[in-house]
């Protein structure tokens, strides 16, 4: 079955919407009950994205491959699985889709719609974090999407609650969820000023990991049509 | 094999009785151990209440669909996947498991059958919280039930463990555990007075979800037979 | 390919050992490192005894069928799965592998070979609560070896987490680790005197669980051969 | 298709280098953001770990069966799976990228690149505790390898979180990471002093288990080529 871009767009606006409510919602709910205990409150925030993840790329996934990411999307891109005409527009809806994200988990915690964060994430240990973080999730995503793609949602969930702690940046790893926690002023924010350069090295990261995996896993670029999830036999045999 | 509807409804008692034991019985070991600190009793709460779904839902899912939740019946009658008045029956087993399942963790922890809780839960941000609570659970189980059925139980679970933190209202997501909980002054009460409105919300976002995945993922409506998981040919092949 | 007795009864054995070392070792651990919070130390010993069953059942299943409890040979007797003959052995292998992992838990710690546990388990909470908590155990069992034997591993995983924190007696459910935990004076142990009680209410609740899936999930026996994991076509098609 | 010699090495380069880089990085951010919990600490390093497993296996696993520890491919080359000469240059591969994961996680937390480990884990209880974690280990992989490879990711997960916990010395079990641990003078380090005697314990631990393995589920030898993921079929059924 085809599935039109307007479908596409909409799964990657909710699911990115989901994905940023979580991280910004249980970030907040996580300082509010820690009394103090960052650990504890990183703990919650990591089991939540992580888990948020899994049922995201699992729900999306068949719908518009559930990038979810514009680092994906352009890896896709640069792999030809979306045409960048397709894959400017998953940008957007992801793009939109964080920020609307961010204005949800307020709504539901009472908070102001948007406020600027004041949380300073600088300095090149943190950049190169970033870097780090995104050829990680990057390579991951190759690497099940190549072999064995109904373990996508498993491995990028696994992956980013081991990023959450390995990195010092907590891995965003994710350009639209760095726009859109910018605008949150809680545990899970970043000061607008420090984004581009997040953006930067996640891009670069995931453009890595691409050609990496070129020579790594050879036949990627003609599977690459569903980067995250095959819709194709799968989707016909689970329905049942 | 056709399963007969009083093991279906047998299932439907059962799997909500164990997951309302689950909710209420871990509240009050994690508020009894953990010292005051929340974070702690409610990571406690999430992981018990997360790993229960995964169990039921694969235990009770091949015999009802392992609806275990008001919602998701009417939403499954909405699309003709059981029919109103099976649906109706399933409700009434639903809340009387639920109600059973609020008396067997009492029971367990030495504690009078029934107790009214006096944990507010009111306001316009604890039944939006619900609205999207029940809004993305609804989407996940319509987009996983849709492609692959046999990761519902693990996209549910996980969803749940992430929105216990990204909502404001821990994502109760239900009405007969609503009701259930009510009956329990403890950790994970809610007040008898709030009730209604959590429920109308969680209706509320399961059919607006509906609404959505109709017509994103058109061809629901032909395979809303068993919502949850599929009885069909996995159920023959996995018998070993 | 037929697999000999000596072989079953050597994984239930070795199977056995890892849970048992899991559950003492780890609750040694956690008394060690938390300070004395009891939360944190239990869910320590939650997340690695879930674990642990995921890994053993999915090691020692394809040979044994990963019992690793008398309650469930015991109940898979009953339904024809076991000789009795054979499941008699099977509880020994069970009884002397649990021992052995408590020894085995009590030499990685630097402790004593054997302590008899002062930890007070009694009362008529305490023995309900083994007696829902294996009723669970068992219903899980039957319901997912009925319908979908691979998702055992898991299912049984993700129910202990769960009853681990919402019984009152975090959740035994296991002659052989009832006995074993005896000869533990630590975090995890039991009172010699209270495990008659716990065993008793084990066996209670594995054989009502049994009662009620024969009416529930007709069609257990003939496929009960293979409680825990089917060994038969999956296994020939795994090995890749 | 086959995978030439040079594609193996770097994605057993890459997957030791992730690998430590959780273990160590994770620590690090653990020990800094838990104020002196060791509990929660462990938890968090515990997760990450555990979770990155998962992820690295099902990425690199396809490509060079994921071994990224030179105890497992000793057994495999024993078994004959991977040849004596082709190990060697595994083994090469893996402590060269364990220490790049030691550097990468250090320049991501601002630290200088190496630091001499000062933590001391000696005497016969952490000895016999690699052991144990190491026949463990091999236990898991021989046992899932057989029967149905798809499952070794979430196996080997799943054990090295109970592993953590259960032993005394938090299941290093694995020399490549040993090594690269003592070069890290943080939360997860051993001092180089110590590391020969978990070595000579990992390597006698997996052989054990891989003679016993011999005996308790024959026909291991002639699957073994690939040890942690099967590539055959199942990788090109999965590439969708």
């Amino acid at each position: 079955m085809k599935i039109s871009l307007a479908r596409k767009l909409a799964a990657e606006f909710l699911g990115t919407l989901f994905l940023v409510a979580t991280v910004v919602g249980s970030g907040i709910m996580a300082e509010r009950l820690s009394g103090g205990n960052s650990a504890l409150a990183l703990l919650a925030n990591t089991a939540a994205t992580g888990a948020a993840l899994v049922a995201l790329i699992l729900t999306f996934g068949p719908i518009s491959g559930a990038h979810l990411n514009p680092a994906v999307t352009v890896a896709d891109a640069i792999e030809g699985g979306v045409s960048w005409r397709d894959g400017g527009q998953y940008i957007c809806a992801q793009i939109f889709g964080g920020l609307t994200g961010t204005c949800t988990a307020h709504l539901m915690f009472g908070l102001p719609l948007i406020s600027l964060s004041h949380h300073a994430r600088s300095g090149p240990a943190q950049v190169f974090s970033e870097f780090v973080a995104t050829f990680g999730l990057m390579s991951v995503i190759w690497g099940c999407s190549r072999a064995r793609s109904s373990t996508v949602p498993f491995a990028v969930g696994s992956y980013i609650v081991a990023a959450y702690w390995f990195t010092a940046s907590t891995s965003f790893a994710n350009p639209a969820v760095a726009i859109a926690r910018s605008l949150s002023d809680t545990f899970s924010g970043i000061r607008p000023v420090d984004v581009p350069y997040f953006v930067l090295a996640q891009f670069a990261g995931a453009i890595a990991a691409t050609c990496l995996f070129r020579w790594l896993a050879p036949g990627i670029a003609a599977q690459a049509k569903n980067v995250v999830m095959a819709h194709s036999s799968e989707a016909r045999n689970g329905g049942g």
